[in-house]
C-alpha cells in the first residue's frame, strides 16, 4: 500500500467487525498474508464501479458500498465459492468523512454478513470509483465454471428479473419517481442480495454457472460459447418480477426488459436431467425461487421462443448509466 | 467479471505471455482459480494510479503500465514474497486500442520478468486509472514485515535514491527539460525496478522491511512504529543519486531531496548486528548497493543527524503530482 494522501485507511479500515483465522497480517503492512486451508482452489475476481457510469455522484454511500461488494460476492457465488478475503481500492475527490462514514457502514454490513476480512488496498485522490478484488475458497475441483453445458441439459434462473432494470430507470428519472414502487426499486438496484448460498448448493449439481451482471440475454451466451453449444429458451418462462408484471401490462414487454435487466446477481446454470432430482432436494428447504427457462442443444446460439413460436428479437445488453 | 463496455479483455488480456501451473483458471470465467502451493502463505497487495495524479494523462501508456504493477511488485518485495498472479481493473476514458496496446505492452513486458500471470480484473468506462491487485507466495512464517525492528539493529536501504523526484521535477516541468539528464530521469521515473530479489534474499536476514513508496522520511516511520522503536539516522549516508549529487552541488540539499523522493521502490530494512555477515555473504554477488544509513534506538521517532550533529530539518513527503 502506498500514497494514502487521506489518513483513512487507520481510521475508518483498520478496525473492522471480521477477523478470519486465516488471515495472518490484515491491513498495515506492505502487504496482507493468508493462509489458504489446505483441499481448497483460490477464486479470485475484480469489479470496478465508476460514479456516473455504475452509479450516479449523488448515490447514498452505504448503497454504493453494498453495490460494489455484491457484484465481486455475485461473481464468486457463479464459482460455488466461499467468499474470503477482499481488497479495495477506492478513488476519492476529496477527503468527505460523512460519504466515507456512510460508504464502511454499508461495505461492513455486507462484509460481515458473508465472513469477508477486508486485507488491504488503496486509498487515492481522483474521480469517485471503487474497484475491489475479492477472493473465496471452494474444495479442489469443485468450482462451477461456465464451459461445463452439455447437449439437454436443463437451463434455470435463480429469483426474480426485472426489478434491477425498473430501479434503474426510476434512478435515470425514465418513470415517475412519484409511483408506487419507486423508491423501493431504487433502493433494490443498489442492495441486490448475491446468490452465494446458492452457488455453493449448486456444487455437484449444475454443469455451468454464471451470474447475470450484463442481463441474460447477455451472459447466457457466454455458457454457450464457452461450452460448444447451443440453448433454447422460452422467453414465456422467464421469471418476470411481480413488479415488473404489474407496471407492463405486455407480457412479452415485460420478458423483455427481464432479458435485458443487468445487475440482478441472480444465477442462471444449467443441470444435467439426472441431477434434476438432486436440484430439487438441495433447494428444497432455500426459500430461493428456481425457474427452468429452456434447454441446452447442438449447435451454437441462444434460439428464443414465446410459448414454443419462435420469436425474433433484438434485444441489446445493458450499458450501465451511461451512452 | 462484469460490466465491459469495451470488449478489450478478449483482445488484449485473454492471451498473454505467462501461463503459470498454478492458475487452473484464468481470464474468462466469472473469476479465477488458482492454487497455492503447500507450505506458503500468500501476499497480497493493492495499489491504484490515476491519471493526473501518478502520472500525467499524456504519459506513455508503456511506462503508466510499468509503474502501476512495479508499484505492487515493490510491495511484495518488501514482503520478501515471490510474485505470482494479478487481477488489473482498467479505468478508460474511451477505447483507444493505441494507448490499450502500448499499455499491455508495458505490463506483460514486466509481468514475463516476474512471471506474473494475469488472472482477471475488468475495465470500465471512466476516468483513466489503473488499479492492480498482486499476489504472492511466501514461504510460511518468513515473510517481512515492518514490525520486527528491535533496539539496535541497523538501518540499510538498497540502491540509490533521488532520481524518482528528479524524474518527477523534469515531468512537471520545475526543472529545464533542455536539461542533460531530463530524458532519463522522467523515463526512469516511470521505469523504476522494483527490488524483488533483494527482497527474497533479505528473508531470515532483515528484522523489518518496507519499500520507500512515499520516501525515506515517511516510510522509515512506519517501521518505528510498527515496531515500536525510535531511530537514529544520518542523513549525510543517505545514498544520494549520482546525478542528484550533479545537480545539486550543496550536499545537504541534494540529502534532503533524496529524503523525501517517493515512488523509488528501494527497500529500507533493518539487520541485527549478529546477521550483519549474512547479509554481506547474501549480497555478495547480487550488484546491489546497499548502504547502513542508521540505527535503531529505543523510544520513538526518527532523528535526523548530519555527521554527527543534529539537524532541525522540515521535511514535507510525497504528494504525487497533484497539491
Amino acid at each position: 500500500m502506498s500514497g494514502n494522501e487521506f489518513d483513512i485507511i487507520g481510521r475508518y479500515f483498520a478496525s473492522q467487525p471480521v477477523t478470519r483465522r486465516d488471515v495472518d497480517l490484515g491491513i498495515g503492512d506492505d502487504a496482507a498474508l493468508i493462509s489458504v486451508p489446505e483441499g481448497n482452489q483460490v477464486a479470485v475476481t475484480t469489479d470496478t464501479l465508476v460514479a456516473g457510469v455504475h452509479f450516479l455522484e449523488d448515490a447514498n454511500p452505504e448503497w454504493v458500498a453494498h453495490k460494489a461488494l455484491a457484484a465481486n460476492l455475485s461473481d464468486l457465488a457463479a464459482m460455488g465459492a466461499m467468499p474470503a478475503w477482499c481488497s479495495l481500492a477506492l478513488t476519492l475527490p476529496e477527503n468527505d468523512e460523512g460519504w466515507i462514514e456512510a460508504f464502511c457502514k454499508g461495505f461492513y454490513k455486507l462484509a460481515e454478513y458473508f465472513n469477508v476480512q477486508l486485507i488491504g488496498g488503496d486509498t487515492t485522490r481522483g474521480p469517485l470509483s471503487i474497484s475491489i478484488t475479492l477472493q473465496g475458497l471452494v474444495p479442489t475441483g469443485q468450482a462451477l465454471t461456465r464451459s461445463g453445458a452439455k447437449v439437454g441439459d436443463w437451463i434455470y434462473v435463480t429469483g426474480e428479473l426485472g426489478d434491477s432494470a425498473l430501479g434503474l430507470d426510476f434512478i435515470l428519472g425514465n418513470r415517475d419517481r412519484t409511483g408506487l414502487y419507486a423508491e423501493a426499486l431504487i433502493r433494490g438496484h443498489y442492495l441486490r442480495q448475491p446468490r452465494v448460498l446458492a452457488g455453493q448448493k449448486l456444487r455437484g449439481i449444475a454443469s455451468s454457472t454464471l451470474d447475470i451482471s450484463d442481463g441474460l440475454i447477455s451472459d447466457l451466451p457466454h455458457i454457450l460459447k464457452a461450452s460448444g453449444v447451443g440453448a433454447n429458451v422460452d422467453a414465456a418462462l422467464i421469471p418476470v418480477s411481480s413488479v415488473l408484471n404489474e407496471l407492463e401490462k405486455d407480457p412479452q414487454v415485460a420478458a423483455k426488459m427481464a432479458l435485458c435487466s443487468g445487475e440482478e446477481y441472480e444465477l442462471c446454470f444449467t443441470v444435467p436431467e439426472i441431477n434434476r432430482g438432486a436440484l430439487d432436494t438441495a433447494f428444497a428447504h432455500a426459500d430461493i425461487h428456481l425457474v427452468c427457462i429452456g434447454q441446452i442443444r447442438s449447435g451454437s446460439g441462444l434460439t428464443l421462443n414465446w410459448q414454443g413460436d419462435a420469436v425474433d428479437w433484438q434485444l441489446a445488453g445493458w450499458d450501465h448509466f451511461s451512452e
